[in-house]
């Protein structure tokens, strides 16, 4: 399948990393947390709308990231979510929370930041998931 | 498998409506949003650490609910978390939104509300996942 044209908002908040399986995975610019994006490639806006194939598939890669962001980060929790109230192409948000970051214990949404990504940190994060996800990231 | 003994803060933030599958279905106190947790059976407070049978179980679960509450509700968009950065205890919100409620476009969590459903509410919304969830849903 191919991937979908990139919602506005999301191109311009988050840095492009690659393919998984069936979504697009982008980097949140939030240099504050490890913040990341799967956008399956699909034009429902819901999840449940998904077939089982695509939820199976977009839960595999949600469990890929969240290992990814245990392995690399240590966080105190991961917060998983599809919400989708300003950005609605079907996006789901998995971030590694620790007990120190900027806005604990609250949410990460709605709470603005301006601590972008230097363009090394972005190469080194795309490097850390070719090695981890081995064969299943395909970084652009 | 046997329910959890509910984390303290849900108990008391929330209604318990009664079980599904896998979980037990808690109706958050907050009248004006349809806003459902999902509370499954498991010690672990990480969605990617269950297992891949109570994974696919609860995502059941959360179609289910998601339709539920677009046939209802006729929301604007369906909110998806599990977040657990206060109640460690691992919890999925499934939420209905509307671009007129009282909080859009911004999420739900840490916007403080205090507007709780009558006894009579509560019982109405049982008997809907009863009608709807056929046999899937059994109330407490």
């Amino acid at each position: 399948m191919n991937s979908n044209k990139l919602d506005a908002r999301l191109e311009n908040d988050c840095h492009l990393l690659g393919r998984l399986s069936v979504s697009q995975l982008l980097l949140m610019n939030n240099a504050m947390v490890p913040w990341f994006i799967l956008v399956p490639d699909t034009d429902e806006i819901e999840y449940y709308k998904l077939s089982d194939e695509l939820q199976l598939a977009l839960n595999a890669e949600i469990n890929w990231l969240s290992e990814f962001i245990a392995a690399e980060y240590h966080p105190d929790k991961i917060n998983v979510a599809s919400i989708g109230n300003v950005v609605k192409q079907l996006h789901v948000h998995i971030v590694g929370r620790a007990e120190n970051d900027y806005c604990w214990p609250g949410v990460v949404w709605g709470v603005k930041v301006d601590k972008p990504y230097d363009i090394a940190a972005v190469e080194h994060i795309k490097n850390q998931l070719v090695t981890r996800l081995d064969g299943l990231f395909q970084p652009c």
